[in-house]
């Protein structure tokens, strides 16, 4: 019997399963801005909240109407969005070299503290995906709202494998 | 009959008459920090609030006291004072090669969602001056304060045509 | 009589001192993530909250259960971890080629606006230690929470002196 090894796609692939979406359909933005800007070999993705479709998942406050575990899918589909838009750009995961930056942005009520556990919830996601190129530094934040009233909205910087 | 082309600076100046502002005196700051800060190609700006002089425009909690559409002022003036410190420091908008990353931080009231539309303001300055160089990454949140009040604050990341 | 010229790791002894910490232990961090992360000569520093060993020294909204003054000491400790992940990566802080950006956050209560004032006090340190390599940009916002309940956090982007 052999097996075939996985790679960042196919782990993608399988989180994508996991969670139950589809994340290669096209990631539509308004507005005159764009959703990845590459530099050098620095890739900046634009704020991802957790839409599918033309829906946001997870909507709410997190410890009032929105539980940490919600939120923490909330925070998956976000990660995916972003390696979605990468994956769109670079034609594969692999081209990746290294995720660099991640802020998550939690919307919290007043006494919700768990901001990292929520991130982590991404963090785990880049990690599984990309391996050891998901190791990212992290800021999480709590804020009194996102737009569409997401749950979660999280940013990314990576690095590219290969300058242009 | 000829024309004159437009140029970014140009059309940085058509946007200040636009906003009856004048935007190229000089951009003070407190503390032991700097407006902006260049590494290789990339400069940063710092976050930048409505101030116009010493007279912050727009102050208050948007969707409270603030409303959308003076919230998007405030964001184009933001946005004006990025591209000010960017003049000065370049001597020309046009050292611009590309905008890469801008945070738009909105001062919103409990009830308030559209902070991808205060953020549309500013990234149609960047587009209407800098034309495809205005292109930008872009991560839209709600806040709970700013300072002086603010009813939004914005930072920047751009690329400058040539390396020094 | 002889004296010893500062360098940034004295500099920075002495800040640890004046606030009677000391910076120089593990600093563990939770998830999938890290503290540091080079690309080329960037360094990103994830966020800090004012942590000491485990117990993070500075709780609360700041405007209603934090004062202003201690909330400063806060981003000093914030800074000040920032500096000692720096220091551990890179051997000596003389190797902080220059800080390029700051973003402050600050848990706030709905009527406090002096943001920029909390974060003077960690642009101090960064100036105070790392002397002209430690001017920066900088933006400060006001947050509805912040991890553990911290009253403020902080992140960093800085170059080092030499490629890798």
């Amino acid at each position: 019997m052999t097996t075939t090894p996985s790679t960042p796609d196919t782990r993608f692939d399988a989180w994508a399963d996991k969670l139950g979406h589809r994340f290669d359909g096209e990631l539509v933005i308004g507005g005159n801005y764009t959703s990845t800007m590459r530099h050098g070999n620095q890739i900046f993705v634009s704020g991802q909240v957790p839409r599918v479709g033309t829906t946001v998942m997870v909507v709410g406050e997190v410890g009032h109407d929105v539980t940490l575990e919600q939120a923490q899918v909330g925070a998956q589909i976000c990660a995916m969005r972003a390696l979605a838009l990468l994956k769109s750009s670079l034609g594969s995961l692999s081209q990746i070299e290294q995720a660099l930056r991640m802020t998550v942005y939690t919307r919290s009520s007043p006494t919700f503290t768990q901001q990292s556990e929520v991130a982590d919830a991404a963090s785990q996601v880049l990690h599984d995906v990309l391996g050891n190129a998901g190791k990212h530094t992290r800021t999480s934040v709590g804020v009194a709202q996102l737009p569409k009233g997401a749950a979660v909205e999280l940013d990314l910087v990576v690095a590219a494998a290969t300058n242009r």
